[in-house]
């Protein structure tokens, strides 16, 4: 029979490791939020993730759970474990992704290079990390933090308050770093430990959402490379990540690296792999939860380029752009969410390879243009 | 609302359509022929393709009808069209992949070069065939013939006279081609006519069955690829196809090309486009019978090779030597069909690409090894 991967949650990474798990020949079942998620195909299920018996009872029917995103509770994932479930990110390790306080501490004890941080919880102290670092700094909520919200710049401790006043908890307060630009390193681990690294790739973030990501990242030193995927090894090891690990990193104007955000799971800046790489992000990631031996991560081409697709006010439909999309770039890879547009939301993203970074830039960014 | 794709049927083939659905954003739809076949996962119907009762009410839920098989039956797909539902390939097209004789008639009006063949009836008919072409010949039943199955090389007359027993219908007879190896032209065509066609491939047969594929046909001059191009097109647009259309051809020793069989669907023979080509042969089968923009069908290497899986009679389960070949060889792509191994069944294949040919099909032969 075949090996049945349970994955919690709908959106769109749980439908994207539906096309890999069928030709590697794994059951892949998914108990998503809602009737007609992304990840509809493969709904075996629908509930409230928070809940401990629905998950259970999807458990119950497969061989071993991982996720879609990194919101199910610590408590659930531990009971779950109890019981004997194989979950990959475990709850150990999945706890640096859910809560950017316990990342930042855990990252400070591997000598992993971060911006200056500090746990706030009061306007005083926030106050003296500003007068610090120059009189600005980025402030995160620590738990819930998805696309960009539950950041905010500041410039003084009032411009926090609101977040104070919520409840009681802590804050992260960052060092506002001055970057050159974002790169991100992926890393698959097993849990019997066996790792590959991805190329370290440049992201290019709008309005806090990922809008573009270039495979390799352009022009990056040698050193910066073996840095970056140093980190991520590092990081994975550490933190005993099993599945995809995705590490955004600032680079400085010093050449310097710096850890802004971790993910467990495929992510964003991974799409370029499933048309760029021998072995996608999405089939390495259930070959890695399933601790099956982890596939070849060579480019196919020299350069791969991703545009996302964000839902905007353009007439007609969907399709209509994707007919032209198509007919004007047939060499471009469109994958879709098969979710509503709306001005904003991540519908699907443009993926295009080849020999050289300006053509595949134009034709990734003319293609997704359609869609605008 | 996602345009909707109904294959009839409910094997590998349309297994592996899946995976570009998904991506492209159709909402696939199998009429399997029973419960838990390779397409089990997009199955929303279980019945017979004989029945149009059964395929009426599936057809009734999808905007398009394609096909997993071409064993459908005329009257069934003629009686869909006559309610309007859009067939691809439609019935006119079919015919030619469902009956040999009337393919050869129709191949013979369009001019393209085929082995000498006629329709026999009786022995006394046959021994004049026979004599003409210096004692042996090559008899197939019409229709029904798949993997080799109704095929037969005869010396004698008598040799088929089980066959003109079975029922009065002609036989084909065609001469014994002496070939130098097979080689397999891919076309895809819309219904709006635009057609694009894949390099010319080698295909190598064991037993009758399709053992590896090497794309593009290694030593290939420019004419011959020129010519089997030409055949290819000719014949899509000769017979009406829509969607993918396969033609396999015998080259001979004084290099000209002659038809041997023709598909109407995806085909063995372009498995390798899965990984070897920007737009592999399963989605350009779903652009092509939903009238999308054909995709760009470049190799993404200068080599690619297949090697099926068959069933064989190995210990261990199929997981077990699924692991070993994943470790030795982790850049080979292996593809299953969910099906139980039995000996000689096809139950997946493995694609590699890359840069030298004999690395490549070194590596395919290895990690399909590992499955025999």
């Amino acid at each position: 029979m075949a090996l049945r991967v349970g994955v919690i949650g709908g959106g769109q990474l749980a439908r994207m490791m539906i096309a890999p798990a069928v030709e590697l020949g794994l059951d892949i079942r998914v108990l998503a939020e809602a009737e007609g998620m992304s990840a509809q195909l493969a709904a075996t299920a629908v509930g409230d993730y928070r809940d401990f018996e629905t998950v259970r009872a999807f458990a119950k029917e497969v061989d071993v759970i991982t996720f879609d995103h990194e919101h199910v509770p610590q408590e659930v994932l531990r009971a779950l474990v109890a019981e004997g479930v194989a979950v990959h990110p475990g709850p150990d390790a999945l706890q640096y992704a859910q809560d950017k306080l316990v990342m930042r501490a855990r990252l400070a004890e591997l000598g992993v290079p971060q911006p200056d941080w500090a746990a706030v919880t009061n306007g005083d102290e926030l106050q003296a990390f500003l007068d610090d670092h120059g009189g600005k700094a980025v402030v995160k909520t620590p738990r819930g933090g998805y696309d960009g919200k539950g950041v905010r710049v500041v410039r003084d401790a009032s411009d926090a308050a609101d977040w104070f006043a919520e409840d009681g908890d802590a804050l992260l307060v960052e060092e506002l770093v001055s970057f050159v630009r974002e790169l991100a390193q992926q890393v698959a681990r097993r849990p019997s430990g066996q790792m590959v690294t991805y190329p370290v790739v440049e992201t290019v973030q709008r309005d806090g959402v990922c809008a573009e990501v270039f495979a390799p990242a352009p022009g990056t030193s040698e050193r910066l490379v073996q840095v970056a995927e140093s980190i991520g090894r590092q990081i994975a090891e550490g933190l005993g990540v099993t599945g995809m690990l995705a590490v955004e990193l600032f680079e400085t104007d010093d050449e310097r690296i710096l850890v802004n955000e971790l993910a467990m799971r495929p992510h964003n800046s991974g799409h370029w792999s499933q048309d760029g790489a021998v072995t996608g992000q999405f089939e390495q990631h259930l070959r890695a939860v399933t601790d099956l031996p982890l596939g070849d991560v060579t480019a196919r081409s020299p350069w791969s380029v991703m545009v996302n697709i964000l839902g905007g006010p353009a007439e007609g439909t969907f399709e209509d752009r994707f007919d032209a999309a198509m007919t004007e770039h047939p060499e471009a890879k469109i994958h879709t969410y098969g979710k509503a547009a709306r001005p904003g939301r991540k519908v699907g993203h443009v993926n295009v390879t080849g020999d050289t970074l300006d053509d595949v830039v134009y034709t990734a960014r003319a293609a997704a243009a359609h869609f605008a």
